[in-house]
């Protein structure tokens, strides 16, 4: 399972019970929330996300509607008595926020709250089973995206087929990993006894920003990207002087980055209904689809 | 109108669709915001308060389910483009984490506002039309209490007897204020000439405390008063331990205040039934109510 679940697809002001930025990235058993506006652990407990299984969360910018419900999530993960690690990257002065909400009440996390400070686009954490990098965006304060990438998936055994070419069970993990095999000098090539296995999928989250060419760069061929989309097409002025994206915009993007779908989000309080977004992104890439709340969007 | 709208009932942990405290006071035209639990402007919206005229927002103390939604508020009103000033009054600690806030967004409000330490207990606003005073609680960090009072009503004037007694209209506003008159050495005395008008109310909300007979004394005689009822009676033990009441102890207060009516409210998320609050309570004392999401109570 890789997919990401939205809990908030608004802009800063909250309104038609849309709520602002929160998105749940579930990767097998692992969970990362990206963003965390108000309201965030009531959309959490409103959709059912196993919190206990959120070990990082990432924090685009500090902008309100990005961060303001992480105090109480962190707080309630500590009243129902968390103890594991909880790691939170964000820009620099956030860690001196939650301190300081923490000290006026006089209390302190049972868990490790760590702050990793992002400062410069690349790796966040690197590990056999997944990564997750940072890049730019362009904001009116400094602002992060983030990807997340299954790793390489390794090939699988064609039993029938090693065994018949004698290859050694001692062999197989080196088969996986998609080595060729010799014997006596004859060469079985990996192709002949193994399967490919479903390609790594990779999800990109473009958290706000104005248009800016070089997020398809940093992109590039991603299975899903989700990308800001503040405004409709008509009102792309408001979108550059407010450091936002229209819905053309956005689709632009992610036709030059090669993506496999888009997902819009981060939707003016202006607009009641969505579908224009929708049509208006369909015109320059097709695979787009609206991030709408409560539902899970594969990767 | 005088009465007290309820946005939030719940103690810290949000559960069953209710919500960490926030009640908005109407006192005529004018809006009063006690508390502001994360999730407050939410609520101010599904409930069509009208936030413009917000001017005064109380905050009992530091705890974050009475506080957190307070900067998601106020950016929104800055966002709405509100003009008017904003006062807050809030325990020290508070102005400074709002400003870190404003400061890391790298933004400033469009309108002043203005923090007022609570450091003692007395008048926080007297005007001739109400008055604000705060009173101390007993809770694990600094907490208060707030009793918001109209002004004694001015009487009413019975004008076909005030005319048969010969009072001089210009003489009208003294009856109102309760004075006899006086002509040709015969004493008028205001009750012949006069009305008495509704009797002035008042309303107290008592935030976080645990069970502390004083709050009695300060709330004395009050028309409604709101009392936390953290848990139920057999759970008195855990109650004392961490500064909350029961509903008995709630109901015991307006019992020796000799409150009009009572209002419970900061229910534990370990229920999700609240009934038996009422009922523990009214045995104790009658005239009790339960504070219930989106239900205004007259005062």
């Amino acid at each position: 399972m890789f997919g990401v679940t939205i809990l908030g697809n608004n802009s800063a002001l909250p309104a038609y019970d849309r709520h602002p930025t929160a998105q749940v990235v579930t990767l097998n058993e692992q969970l990362f929330l990206i963003d965390c506006g108000e309201g965030t652990q009531m959309q959490i407990s409103r959709y059912k996300i196993r919190r206990s299984r959120i070990h990082h969360i990432f924090i685009s910018h500090l902008h309100g509607d990005h961060y303001f419900g992480l105090i109480g999530l962190v707080t309630s993960m500590g009243l129902l008595g968390r103890e594991q690690e909880l790691h939170v990257y964000a820009p620099p002065g956030l860690e001196e926020i939650v301190n300081m909400q923490l000290k006026v009440a006089v209390t302190s996390m049972p868990f490790p709250l760590i702050f990793h400070t992002l400062q410069q686009e690349g790796m966040l954490i690197d590990n056999p089973k997944f990564s997750v990098e940072c890049f730019e965006t362009q904001h009116r304060i400094p602002c992060w995206g983030f990807i997340i990438r299954e790793k390489k998936k390794p090939r699988k055994i064609d039993r029938e087929k090693a065994v018949a070419h004698d290859v050694p069970a001692a062999y197989y993990e080196k088969l996986k990993e998609g080595l060729d095999y010799e014997r006596d000098g004859k060469l079985i090539r990996n192709e002949w006894v193994t399967f490919a296995n479903t390609p790594a999928r990779s999800y990109a989250f473009c958290a706000d920003t104005k248009y800016y060419e070089a997020i398809a760069e940093k992109t590039r061929g991603v299975s899903l990207l989700y990308h800001e989309a503040t405004y409709l097409k008509d009102l792309e002025e408001r979108a550059i002087a407010r450091f936002h994206s229209t819905s053309v915009q956005a689709a632009a993007i992610a036709a030059k980055a090669g993506v496999d779908r888009l997902l819009l989000g981060h939707f003016s309080s202006k607009y009641e209904s969505l579908e224009n977004f929708l049509t208006e992104a369909k015109e320059i890439f097709e695979r787009t689809e609206l991030a709408i709340e409560g539902v899970t969007y594969k990767v």
